[in-house]
């Protein structure tokens, strides 16, 4: 897993900053519609439609704060930085079209692993019918960075948002929690073992689900659709980036309303319980604080509750109280804990 | 010009992520009518009108290859971050409406030299009246990177490309070159008599021009509306970052024509010309090759020639010949010499 599989090495310099965004991107192809004009101009050209609004959202990933490339494949890692953001698109209730992608590089990467890296990408954009319209490929004097921008459209005014969830509306999750979060501490073990004995042959059948959830998650695009199909609409959304807690405090926060989450309610899957006792850690601690998820997290109409229950898809985790209620955990035990942001944080305290 | 006037240093951990964008972005307040939510949600939302198109375009900015901080005021380097984004979109021959920014930064900057970047990305977008409407705030583990994408609108149809230029039209560029380069040397050259002599004052009273297109470049919004004013359609455009040389070639590859670019048609500053004397630099080297002029190149019919001449904001510098003629510098001494790109690339040979 930590080999590198580099078998020839051309300097970035050889080709030359047009030279090398055109190699890596000779290989993208225009699918959606609404791309007028890709890559190859000053600016991108996108069709618009007044039945339409576009959504549009960004997020960066610095090398050793949100990867590390001795566990995370380069290809691996195109495909995150395209999901990340992908998956806030997907949190509007919008459907994703394009992305451009900025890269910043040092030399010390050969043009291969900047193949590797668009590979990965481009895999990314095939799976989810997105084009990928512009960039900036750069030099950087140390790390990798990645900086994607994601645009989708969604039919005017049915876009969600967070700030939009009522009392006794039902707070729902997709999906399953924290396991991502684990994925990264098995990761960061194997590494340690690796550093002490690189002959050692890991065993990772135990933890197959964690490590794709933390090294090649997918955004959750059949969400919308989904809730589509069983019309429901969401009062309010957002997506598990940070954790469980920071986002219902989100929604809480801007919705200005309080919360009820039952701990026995939200979703574990069995790798993350067998895991938790493993390492001795406190499963729904981690669910709450572990990020990384990329479900999505919505409240929709109590009425609703017929049309959502038993879906496998889908976990009713608690309800939305009014305001002065505060934002709480009732636990297992039937107590009620406040709820806090322990989410994470690319800003050590 | 070198000090660091930071009184205070407020730790970033201390606000945490979500606490710096608040804290940084407080003050924006949206201008655009197409914007229909800003910053706070999963995603931006924009309005769409059928009778437009959408342009969209990005660069990332790395301490270090793009700027060094010692002699870019954070503020300068905010305002010109934005500039530089939204003279691509002017090169569309479209208006900017939006732009998103994402920041890497190391917890050796205090919250106070962030304020100082956001009140240079403010101030842009006040003057250029664009909103800000997302971005991301992470940590680095070194240098400062910047990534912003900007957003513009432009009448369906009205893009223009740089791939359009015909054979007879005539090749204009606004404004003067080279003067951004000779900034930068001279930025580089005081960088290092401080170094040697930190209580020198220096007499930049010479250079005040080269080092202001340096340090607080502008887009030039007013040249579409210039066009559009003389009733002047360009038939290709293109902004100049690396230097004219690289975007004549960029155009002519692109549009599969040839170019004849008059050397004494270049139009210069006289601090260009002056301080290109003291350096025993060639002008018209500097001027092809210098780059970061975010000026505008384009193309226009034969036809548009009493439009254009003598306007004071325009050179006519060349006329579009057949592919199989190349692309020639036609010397003061009328000599034809191959043009060649020896624009800025980050990747350094």
């Amino acid at each position: 897993m930590f080999e590198n599989k580099n078998t020839s090495n051309t300097n970035i310099s050889e080709l030359g900053e047009f030279g090398l965004i055109d190699h890596l991107t000779k290989n993208f192809k225009i699918k959606q519609k609404t791309t007028v004009k890709g890559i190859g101009d000053d600016a991108a050209v996108l069709s618009c439609d007044s039945s339409e609004e576009i959504v549009v959202t960004t997020d960066m990933l610095v090398e050793g704060v949100h990867f590390d490339l001795s566990y995370m494949p380069l290809k691996h890692l195109g495909y995150k930085a395209v999901v990340v953001n992908l998956s806030d698109v997907f949190a509007m209730s919008a459907e994703a079209t394009q992305i451009t992608v900025s890269i910043g590089v040092s030399n010390r990467f050969p043009v291969e692993a900047l193949e590797e890296l668009y590979e990965g990408i481009h895999t990314a954009a095939n799976f989810y019918n997105i084009d990928v319209i512009g960039g900036d490929t750069t030099s950087s004097k140390t790390g990798l960075v990645i900086s994607i921008t994601a645009i989708g459209r969604v039919t005017k005014g049915t876009a969600v948002y967070r700030d939009t969830a009522k009392e006794t509306d039902l707070l729902v999750v997709s999906g399953d929690l924290g396991a991502a979060y684990l994925g990264l501490q098995i990761l960061e073990r194997e590494k340690k073992v690796f550093e002490v004995n690189p002959q050692s042959q890991p065993d990772l059948d135990a933890y197959t689900y964690l490590i794709e959830r933390q090294l090649k998650p997918e955004a959750r695009k059949d969400i919308p659709k989904l809730l589509s199909d069983l019309e429901v609409t969401p009062t309010a959304m957002i997506d598990i980036s940070d954790g469980l807690s920071s986002e219902i405090l989100h929604i809480c926060k801007q919705s200005k309303v309080g919360c009820n989450l039952y701990e026995d309610k939200i979703p574990l899957d069995q790798q993350v319980i067998s895991t938790c006792e493993e390492f001795k850690l406190d499963s729904t601690t981690i669910a709450l604080s572990g990020g990384e998820d990329y479900e999505l997290l919505f409240t929709v109409k109590m009425e609703d509750f017929p049309k959502i229950k038993g879906n496998p898809n889908l976990s009713i985790i608690g309800h939305i109280t009014s305001e002065k209620e505060g934002v709480n955990l009732i636990t297992r035990g039937n107590e009620k804990i406040p709820l806090i942001a322990r989410g994470w944080t690319s800003f050590k305290k």
